[in-house]
């Protein structure tokens, strides 16, 4: 099995998932493309040290190994079409939607889905559509939900740490 | 109290709202406009007819009584800043997010939530959103969702057994 997506090819090797981090970087779903160097080796870096601090914190990743320079050694694994949002404060693409202030905080962690869609632009869906749409059952959905809130220790910790 | 909008007038007399269903038809949150003779009398009378049957389906509405030609008497109420849509098949604005048949039956009736806000175009929220937002808590919007599926009782019987 070889995949190649915008920024990373993953390849199924001896029942091992490797995914390789490239240093492209885009934009825009995809509209705008650049190349950076060493790109790739921070990014898949960065997510190791991420999933390990998951790990720690008693949440099962896909991470296997980190393979320096750029690749991930990981569990291959079925994928739900889906980005998993979590916010904490008001930004992005939740202002341009919804208003209000950048950077307020929200009363609570919300969670978004999103269905990987470059050409609908990453469409959002609610629990419904996920079992109208046959990507996820209900139930399936709002242990995402837990998971995604619970993985949702602020990182800026790890990150200052390691990389300043 | 008197508030005009795009399509009607409400006004509060007595204690009863009247409702002014107004000729003016739009499109594209306001931004395509024209008047149609008789079509504010027609609204209010298609708009009368569907109260009453959810009515005799143990649906409660605001609808007091029809004013002929243009208006309805109303209990006035506080109302949620939401477009509620119910769904059976895919179509319009569904088929755009998320491609599909123009058509196509739903495995379950849908309930969308659409915040009214021309500005931004009405963009869809989930429960979860409505929480964070303050329009509505979780059981005022599990509420809504079960009396719009209780309520969409498919009408095209009633309407063409009046009008064709």
């Amino acid at each position: 099995m070889y995949y190649e997506g915008k920024t990373k090819i993953v390849k199924v090797v001896e029942g091992h998932a490797l995914i390789e981090f490239k240093d492209d970087i885009t934009a825009g779903d995809g509209l705008k493309h650049d190349v950076m160097t060493n790109k790739g080796s921070i990014c898949a870096e960065t997510t190791a040290i991420l999933m390990d601090y998951l790990s720690k914190k008693g949440i099962r990743t896909h991470l296997i190994e980190y393979v320096p320079p750029r690749t991930l050694k990981a569990v291959p694994l079925k994928m739900f079409p889906l980005e998993v949002v979590v916010r904490l404060k008001k930004a992005g693409s939740f202002v341009r939607r919804y208003g209000g202030v950048e950077g307020e905080d929200l009363p609570f962690p919300l969670v978004e889905f999103f269905i990987k869609d470059d050409e609908r632009h990453d469409p959002m869906v609610c629990v419904d559509h996920l079992e109208i749409l046959k990507i996820a059952t209900k139930d399936q959905a709002e242990k995402m939900k837990e998971t995604a809130r619970e993985g949702h220790t602020r990182p800026e910790g790890v990150l200052r740490e390691r990389w300043l």
